[in-house]
């Protein structure tokens, strides 16, 4: 049994038995307090991570533009996933970590309300990440971002979810 | 000699000698036609993708809700990517397919402006991988999306750039 | 009465004793779940729903793109109708019927709120429309988005209301 | 011939051989002064357009917030309408007229560019239309928006074309 | 105490104690019935406000173009700011106010949620005002967008609070 | 002689004869480079300046997250100016200057257009100074935005313009 409200036939939220896309009606879920946590990695060299991280480039300055990207981010999803709610966001905190030859991407977001905000944590995730590829694709237009998926979720039917760390696109 | 304006010191665009985030000037560059391709995977089971792919789910929908997706995130890069300029994007094309363990994503975008699209062509195919994420994480929560990257451009000051396989940075 | 917030003496909401439009506060009514359904017609020639609907067309395609458009639109009411209110809706779902000489559009929505969602149905009918014409306007540009109406409502302090057929201003 | 970009062996531009949805290349297309107008009606009822026109509401106020969302619609049309392209629009301008039991609706704009604005100009008469019904529901929730339509255009490779009144699909 | 969350060691909330900006986490906060007026001024020339407020302009199109601007960007301002959290918002009212060589503007927001809304007061006033500006640049350049400022909040924790005229950081 | 689209018989751009606002037709417009300068000023208190500018707060932080929502919103600014064109803004730079008891705001916008960029200008000075408030709120509710003006433009018809300190509505 899962979180989300219950698909048809077919297994898949947000579809009709006939098929069609709808922004599944969630009005019957309880608000409870929701938390998601998702990450990802930009792949890139390690000469481009010390001119983030060090060099003559203020740490604070590139980190915070990602940073801000990804919030910005999360409190928009809902317009760039079709099918996703609007939700009052009640936090979000984004890392952006540089280290060896990649940069590492982290967001948590948090609501309290009738359904979940993975989809938010995924989308700061991404969006901070291309953020950074922006910054450096004059240096290294090869960078790959990479592993984004949720790691944690809490609050709802189904409870709590921590990701199972050897499972490459394992499901529940 | 990189297509972007050109970087400080610290060969970083997007910044200034002193350290400061700023969207560069590009109006002494060219207005020419530019294209960029990107690609990313969303790698989820087997028996997930077959729900999209056939059964009792029409394919056109869940893969068009993708598609769509996809194409209205490329035109609102620059609102989500800080550092982004605003373009005309003269076409955006997206591609979603359903295939073994895994959907595979791609998107061209093309523009005659003074920049390239290459942030619009990751966006694309990001957007259309949490779309497709949002469908499925009922029955697949541990879905990953990876492997986004740029993999051709052309246009501009740098001409046409194909990605090589193991090139710095490119992933497993 | 109506349940809207009391208006002036010109009896028109959203607007102040003095003239002055404003977002009315709705601070005072009850938060409730509501919903709205509104309809439309787009009319064009049956060639033109033939080519939508069969032919080598896929059906999905071209009315799944509406119907994202319609859903991501119901989202952004207070965006683009001035004096509405920002709204968590809970729910939205849009059909797009290809018949005979025209394609009919429906849209529901549901909120648990202070205020009601006629005005996302009819944005999320309308712009499906659009989205319709914009497909077809190649080889019908006389096509004509029409019969625009809320057509039930329910929830606040008005209760259930059903659109009589011959309901003064109810058109043709 | 159209002013689109040929369609598919089945007659609808935006999709491709295979029926995906694109937004189709404008590359090759001329840069040209183009120009659309569209209009509408709401149809209500002889008192609330008084209200609207005279009575104690100032008219300019009510008529000024439905004309100001309509030009902002406009300049949104590509954020609503999947498959348009962003353009430059370099004037819009939109007529809201009070009269007998109607309030008549009616946009042109103009760009410089390589695709038309008939869609930016039905986008922005539906959303005045909208917005005057949000300001009168409370009064007339029956009322009804319809007959939204091009009425002209010209530029680019179609030329001028203007609306016949008995044309295939101009409905009543 | 303040109404904000608690910040660290440097004082300033929105910062964690490593200095990285978040979007604090309110779900700990009560929601309560909240408002927040601001004000600010447009400082021109008196023939200028004179061509605003009569002559031959209709005063109603020139200050309502003003307020639904103020209004709207009120409903936008967790996107404009990027720390803020998006709210509910339950009213909005704007007045635009041509006196002697100056416009006066004023915003109040109401909301019945976790965190004020004083920056949706402020972004509606400065938007307002910058719409008036918009509107008379071609005649006098060098007006001036001053004084912006919060004059008085309740509700939350820190309960009622007015602006002193003498208060620290008042300005002139 | 102005470098706007002339006025009606009341001298303000953006209104018709009838009094009408319009996004004005500039469509017989040269392109041209163009370029305009804003600032402003937040007034607060020596100590909460300290904080943003040294302390415990890295100062790159605070001031990254004020210059980028600067140089967002002055990519929106057609869509919170409603009588705005929008424009391919080819260069956005924003300067947040902590110093004594204010912080400065400037910024400087290019284009290669139309019209020019005052707006564009004026919207990132505002949003980078509403962003700075919100973080300085809870220690200093009372702290002012104010001078927010233009100080220079170029290109267009009306040539080079550099504000005169003590031009009419230059404030103090």
């Amino acid at each position: 049994m899962t979180d989300a409200a219950a698909g048809g036939k077919h297994g898949l939220t947000h579809y009709r038995e006939d098929g069609a896309a709808v922004m599944v009606d969630v009005s019957g879920k309880d608000v409870t307090a929701r938390e998601a946590t998702a990450t990802g990695v930009l792949l890139t060299r390690p000469d481009v991570v010390e001119r983030i991280a060090s060099g003559d480039l203020p740490k604070g300055e590139a980190v915070a533009v990602a940073r801000v990207a990804g919030i910005l981010a999360a409190k928009r999803t809902h317009e760039l996933v079709p099918l996703c709610h609007p939700l009052p966001l009640s936090g979000v905190d984004v890392d952006v970590v540089p280290a060896g030859d990649r940069v590492e991407l982290r967001a948590t977001v948090r609501t309290t309300s009738r359904t979940g905000v993975e989809m938010e944590a995924l989308t700061a995730v991404t969006v901070a990440g291309l953020t950074v590829y922006d910054m450096i694709k004059a240096v290294d237009r090869a960078a790959v971002l990479t592993d984004v998926q949720v790691v944690a979720k809490s609050g709802g039917a189904s409870g709590v979810w921590v990701r199972d760390g050897d499972a490459p696109g394992a499901g529940a």
